[in-house]
């Protein structure tokens, strides 16, 4: 059994709302003590993050789908990792989790903490660590579910994703070359935008009849400091009989076993690959989310915190 | 029988593409003697015409969801009229109709026309010719569909309509209040849009979740010189796991007799009311057009063109 009070736990932690792009002095580094064990909870050693454009969201005050991280609070990230210590029933020490970390070494959970945010054991045979960061974990999800459920393509559709080297699209491309024939009728029958901004509105102008936009994200849009740019040429939906659709993959949570699954078989039989694109250092956590803006990442973009062999047990 | 070679047909032409808001110099008036009966057709005589936000759409050069008017062409006007002269089987010497008449005092269908344009017998113990035009024809039409096929509204939701002085939005309103419970809850459940701009700006700032946005036009963007205002709060789509959709009434013709019968029974009842706003004369079609711009209008715009009592028979 690790002693937690000779671990010293980094955070990363939001300094003040950033205006823009975010900067150093939008971050402070601590150093405190590991927590004690709380009752009945799990204390986890963070392996790796996963570094999303939704952060830059959650760093802005008011309402969105989640409540913004707190000025001075460890910015929310989520991440794998391996249980350190734990009194609850379901995670055994040595086990690998994925959960909300934050940007931190080590995280601890009560019971409740650890039901309401999601921390579940990861079964590494289905796919590797990185993996169940990207087409395993919430990037995965997310494709799988706005394409399908939201985007709902059909055979000979064209389907157009914006996005598509990052951890969303690249399973939203590769979806659509596993699972839909690729035909090239006039038009775009269901797009998937990652994006926003003149991207949309290029795609808005080729819409095919009755055609469907999910609205995933629109990265181009995130470190605006003038005011989002509305698609001019929403009234293609009128012309196309088409519709524009947001989702929020925490929805489909209930649904995530039975994606994973058929994501992880895809992974197996080489139909689908993934691709990351590792960082390797808790304290390069700022200047890596900013690769996602500068679109330098090609794959879903990895912050390694420590090594898997190295982890305590 | 009426000799038509004795009558006159003044006509309005579009004569040129105007640059924002329409001006008299867009519009050519001509005239001419009627056209002879086409072997089989119907020549009918316009008795009141439908003055609708679209036909400043049809006006501009371009894909839409119709083709544009060509400069030099009767401007397309949806209307009421009574049939002058018959020889096919479906129309009689004396039955009112409707269909899309044109901007002018006579029109001629070949047998063709009249089935590709809609030329239907209308009866008036269900609405009078104004209603006909309003609650009755097309903008009755596409409220019920818009509203009730692509707005899905359940109990007890907020339903919001831009534009409710106009002929769609007093319907849909009517149709939300006669059909279903006036209840509060928090944000807009579904949103009816004729209106575009700041109003769905607005609205996108105030959504429920799961909210349902229908694209039926966007008048505040028709006679812009600049490029149309995107919806900014798009995003709002996302966070509320809402969707925007396009409709175009003529999707639904074959639905049109049940929706006529529907809407017509509320008329009867009660439940209810037709508003029309009747501008008299031909030659004033220009200036009654731009008031649908400036807002002077409420309820649905009608231009008379013939009494219809003292319409040839």
């Amino acid at each position: 059994m690790t002693d937690l009070a000779q671990l010293t736990n980094r955070q990363i932690r939001l300094a003040r709302r950033p205006v823009g792009t975010p900067t150093a002095d939008d971050w402070l580094q601590t150093a405190e003590p590991v927590q004690a064990l709380p009752q009945g909870g799990v204390v986890v050693r963070t392996l790796a993050l996963s570094l999303d454009p939704a952060m830059r969201g959650w760093m802005n005050e008011g309402k969105s789908y989640i409540a913004p991280v707190g000025i001075g609070e460890v910015m929310r990230a989520g991440g794998v990792g391996k249980v350190l210590a734990s009194s609850h029933p379901k995670f055994a020490v040595g086990d690998l989790v994925s959960g909300v970390l934050g940007v931190q070494d080590y995280a601890a959970f009560t019971a409740e903490q650890a039901a309401r945010t999601g921390l579940a054991v990861i079964d590494t045979r289905m796919g590797s660590l990185t993996q169940w960061l990207n087409v395993l974990g919430m990037p995965g999800m997310t494709a799988y579910f706005g394409l399908l459920d939201v985007g709902q393509p059909r055979p000979g559709d064209t389907v157009v994703v914006s996005g598509a080297a990052g951890a969303v699209g690249q399973t939203v491309g590769q979806l659509v070359r596993a699972g839909l024939k690729e035909h090239c009728p006039k038009g775009v029958d269901v797009y998937f935008d990652n994006v926003g901004g003149d991207i949309l509105d290029e795609v808005l102008a080729r819409l095919a009849m009755h055609a469907r936009i999910v609205i995933c994200g629109a990265i181009s849009q995130y470190n605006n400091t003038t005011p989002v740019q509305g698609p001019r040429n929403y009234l293609s939906l009128l012309v196309h009989r088409a519709r524009m659709q947001g989702m929020v993959v925490f929805d489909y949570a209930e649904r995530y076993p039975q994606a994973v699954a058929e994501l992880a078989g895809y992974l197996k039989d080489g139909r689908m690959k993934s691709r990351e694109d590792v960082v390797h250092g808790l304290d390069r956590f700022p200047e890596a989310l900013n690769r996602l803006f500068t679109g330098e990442n090609f794959g879903k973009l990895v912050l390694q915190v420590a090594d898997e062999v190295t982890g305590s047990r």
